[in-house]
């Protein structure tokens, strides 16, 4: 008797071989049908039951939810809705599912809203649309590691728990261990905390870029894929306070080599969940088409999910610098028609998510990614041009998305380094280690950063980024 | 001119073809002979200048740290250290590296200890033992999600800001927002953490196993590897405030099958590290065989490092039930000795270090997985045996290393795991996500946790978890 997984007999030719599986039901019709599901596949596995000869009371416990075995005999099947199914010999039931309690839950056969199922985020994946996300989003997951390392980058983990704060003031998460409800005091009434575990004040990070650096310059080229946080009070479809983050770093590398390297790594894991996930992904698709079909046509996607990402695949990203977006912009329709909330007046302006918008859904229709920044709306890291008011940034812009990734080539230069942290007041006693990398065979050297939720946004078609996480945190939300 | 890696130079057969290397100068003598490395492999590449006819001053910063890029010939080498070398045509300083300051740092061509790499830990992957060790980290962990993905399980992201706290009381960091100088109180004085950014008390995540249960319980085997956080104030040469976590968890799994996995994944990790850092092993095979030469006798390992590995790989891990273990224990040489710190008297006993270490290392002289603990030493969600009083709890012990592994088949039925929780005094408000998995459709079902500093540890034969993380984070130090 070989133990097997549902997408294995999905895909099995060992017609008349014994097999067992287990499962959780997802219907039972007929008193004969049932749909098994090990969360394998996003199919169910029919398994035929004999309920002639079947315990009455085995029978009434096969319910929606149930935890069960089947020993069986792999058939082709007769219906015309799978190729194969099992003739079942013995059911055993491992965990009952009360149908009373079933129905208050999400597990119940009905259609659910994503708020509701976000509700019960602890059993969501259990349904067919979360479970088909998660595993793309596992396998998206394995395609960023297997594309750095066949490439030779070195996968460095940066702190979670950081001690500097230089890039994300205010928007950092406090991390303690002090006791809130008596805190010690030095004697001018501040905290003190020299008596907390660090010995200082310490955060969750933002980012890992600046500590990845180090790494980069001297394993060469280097890449984290790490939580990151950000405790900004923003209840939106598109933010979470706690995501996780690609950031590669690569020595020697300008910004159109990052340009070069980030266009093909999107391009690579968009082909390998294309050619790994592609059930899940056809059934994202249908859901999406369906959603859109309730929609007013004029809000309907202009192209299907599969549509989509073969789109991206097989075009090159549209590569534009900011003072060329701004011409583009200032002459657009919905600026000149005041249609835009931000107008476009001067060069300098912040662009804000209307105009990306407008640039690659309207104008471009392809992804874009905007280059050359004005410095004095860009991290103080990034390098100054030659024209002394642009920076080396870039951002990449998809449709529907927004930004999914930023990045630039790094400031080498230690001497301009530090003008700029001057003139922004960041402490050279903070980032003494930072400098150092500039002090000791600095070199030009790129990288950016990818919030991995967007890209599963993206690649799944989903609308909310708390329906690509397993347990959402947003303000006012840590369940689970 | 093709761009190359010194990783590929050194390997390739290309003579006489034309190539552009760049990276950092680890060496330069007799004006003639530069080491250079990119971070690409521990090996340096031999770049031969031809000083007659370079500029004095490109000469004069050619100098250890230094960032420079050189085009050049491929060359069978006549020296005996190297294969091949570079005939250098041209030479480029991207960055400096002044000698006086150099000599201040860890760069400097000396031996330096440990505990100063770890003070200039933004430098560290520059030495030839950090580089190795980083190397082999970043191979590892690409092993493990292999090794999870080719065997279909699905990678989860369990949440690291948590709002539950029935694991971890006590040793958990707390994640706040709230101004700490300002607290909000409500009426009675105690803090008002409706005001905090989640509307609760939360914290820093010390296992994600019970969010991943929820997910096998659908998925059927997921696995995690993600940053996990422990308060406790141990300054030892194995423990961190932050460390990496693997977890994988196994529906309609028991603990058999669970050793089964364990077993099989280590022996899968170790023999990819084995075939893709065979380099960077053997250095590290040398350093400790250099390190072990400077111990008195009585303190050297009995076996190298690569022997070490290969021993594992060969050898069954021994499984041993804790009441077996306790019998060996009480009837072993330093416990009638006296010699045990602690001493076994009874059945019941918690194992120490020392005991653990007796059993690894002197009695069975393999890896150990010990099962069946007592229920009261071992978590609340752990199965309860027929005995009524034993567990089916598993520890894996490695020599050197001590517990490398803790894992059990879990509590899948609701009514014994209330009355547990009952007894424990663990609200099951706080859990009702957690019951909700055992009321509908529970079963069998098992996982563990494997610390990846731990295994590094082993892995790399260094002696000092701080050593295998770029950037520890341990009592009174967040640096960096």
């Amino acid at each position: 008797m070989t133990q097997a997984k549902v997408a294995e007999l999905l895909d099995s030719n060992q017609f008349l071989q014994e097999f067992q599986v287990k499962g959780w039901v997802r219907s039972f019709r007929s008193n004969r049908f049932i749909a098994l599901n090990d969360g394998s596949t996003i199919n169910n596995l029919q398994c035929v039951i004999d309920f002639e000869n079947t315990d009455e009371d085995i029978l009434k416990r096969i319910t929606v939810g149930a935890a069960i075995g089947v020993k069986g005999t792999l058939k082709e099947s007769a219906g015309s809705q799978q190729r194969v199914e099992i003739e079942v010999n013995e059911v055993k039931i491992y965990g009952d599912a009360n149908p009373e309690e079933v129905k208050l839950t999400i597990l119940s056969p009905k259609r659910h809203s994503l708020e509701k199922l976000r509700e019960q985020a602890h059993l969501r994946v259990r349904t067919n649309t979360f479970g088909a996300v998660m595993r793309v989003r596992s396998k998206l997951s394995f395609a960023v590691h297997s594309y750095f390392q066949q490439n030779n980058f070195h996968y460095v983990n940066t702190p979670i728990i950081t001690g500097s704060d230089a890039e994300g003031a205010g928007e950092m998460f406090k991390v303690t261990n002090l006791d809130l409800k008596n805190l010690p005091k030095n004697e001018d009434g501040s905290i003190d905390y020299k008596k907390d575990f660090f010995g200082k004040e310490t955060n969750l990070t933002v980012s890992g870029q600046l500590e990845g650096e180090t790494f980069a310059l001297g394993l060469g080229q280097i890449y984290t894929f790490g939580p990151t946080f950000r405790s900004e009070n923003s209840n939106t479809s598109r933010h979470l306070a706690e995501f996780w983050m690609i950031e590669p770093e690569v020595a020697f590398c300008d910004l159109d080599g990052n340009m070069d390297l980030a266009e093909d790594f999107i391009k690579y894991v968009l082909k390998y969940v294309l050619e790994h996930c592609k059930d899940d992904l056809e059934f994202l698709d249908q859901r999406l088409s369906n959603e859109d079909k309730a929609k007013p046509k004029a809000e309907r996607s202009e192209m299907g999910l599969l549509e989509k990402l073969h789109f991206v695949l097989d075009n090159n990203f549209k590569r534009v610098s900011y003072t060329e977006a701004i011409d583009i912009l200032k002459n657009s329709k919905p600026n000149k028609k005041k249609k835009f909330n931000y107008l476009i007046e001067e060069w300098g302006a912040d662009l804000q998510s209307e105009h990306e918008r407008f640039l690659v859904e309207k104008h471009f229709k392809s992804p874009v990614i905007l280059f050359d920044y004005p410095a004095n709306i860009k991290a103080f890291y990034m390098r100054l041009n030659e024209d002394g008011k642009t920076v080396r940034a870039m951002d990449i812009l998809f449709p529907g998305i927004g930004e999914i990734v930023g990045g630039s080539q790094r400031e080498e230069r230690l001497d301009v380094l530090q003008d700029k942290m001057k003139a922004l007041e960041i402490d050279e006693k903070e980032l003494w280690w930072y400098l150092d990398t500039r002090r000791f065979g600095t070199c030009v050297h790129s990288g950016f950063g990818l919030g991995f939720e967007r890209l599963v946004l993206f690649v799944t078609g989903m609308s909310n980024i708390r329906d690509v996480i397993p347990f959402p945190r947003t303000p006012q939300n840590a369940e689970f």
